[in-house]
């Protein structure tokens, strides 16, 4: 029997994080993480599935925060409404962790196979708005635009979030990202 | 020193599709293929490094097409206007292989790593897309918000032109994607 072990899953992150940025991802095992930790090997496992997934696991939850928050918009909101209020509040929740999204992106960055993970969980959350979006009645082509364009609208927001120096503020990017596309796509 | 096989690739290509199609992608060995088609293995690997690439060694003459096509924009052309004009003329190539294009996506769908794969293809395009915007001058977020939005609009387009039974327009769903996409970005 594993005992409980306070904040297990936020020291196996951070000992993870370490260990990519000192040694590189491809070198460091799952081993070195528990150890780094101080934790058990099996305990590792008891929260991810194996050493990538200590990167991705929180596109789980960002997804459930995505898919929520369009089912909760009011009934009068424009699709696109109802998905940029949904990138807005999940941003207000990222951008509290903004140093461990800059080590996070800096790792993804480097290693090819991770920047193919991360392109398809941008797709796949692209495909859960679309469906989010289908619940509140959205037909086809609609709801997949504006899955794709929401998706599109954060992925730029977030790069430019991550690369500028000194904090800024991650839902006000959201919007301006979507004042772009609106500007870029009516062909200003 | 092998000999010149009339329309190796093709034929290649066709057995693949066959094979891929009879037994699955799994099942299916590049031995196989070159038989089916009536060339060596060796002449294979002439074509394509491996079976996958079968499938996906066509996004480079796309992605040339498409970079082809917005760096030919006349100067006056809004950045999407030169996007979705270079995403019409590949569509209208593009329609000419129909059949083949339907085989080649039911292949993909039923295997979990090429439709992963079919993504990491889409989001190279739209950042070579890009690319090509900002050799034009266009400047970011602009150029990457444009490249996201064609590579979207081409997407769903090609998505539709896919699944409607019957000879269809792909250049002109194009057209109305953008043409919804402009809508939903609206807020319409």
């Amino acid at each position: 029997m594993a005992r409980w072990e306070p904040d297990a899953r936020g020291r196996l992150e951070k000992a993870a994080m370490e260990l990519f940025e000192e040694r590189g991802y491809v070198s460091t095992t799952v081993e070195e993480i528990a150890a780094r930790a101080g934790l058990a090997e099996r305990t590792f496992f008891r929260y991810f599935a194996d050493k990538r997934e200590v990167l991705f696991s929180g596109a789980g939850t960002l997804q459930d925060l995505l898919v929520n928050g369009v089912a909760g918009a009011p009934a009068s909101a424009a699709p696109i409404e109802a998905v940029v209020a949904a990138l807005e509040a999940a941003g207000a929740l990222l951008q509290e962790r903004r140093d461990y999204a800059r080590q996070r992106q800096m790792v993804i960055a480097a290693n090819t196979e991770l920047r193919e993970r991360e392109l398809i969980k941008l797709a796949s959350l692209a495909t859960a708005l679309a469906d989010a979006l289908r619940r509140r009645g959205v037909k086809d082509p609609a709801a997949s635009l504006t899955g794709e364009a929401g998706i599109a609208v954060f992925k730029i927001a977030f790069e430019r979030w991550l690369d500028t120096p000194g904090q800024r503020d991650l839902p006000q990017l959201i919007r301006d990202s979507l004042d772009e596309l609106r500007a870029v796509t009516a062909g200003g």
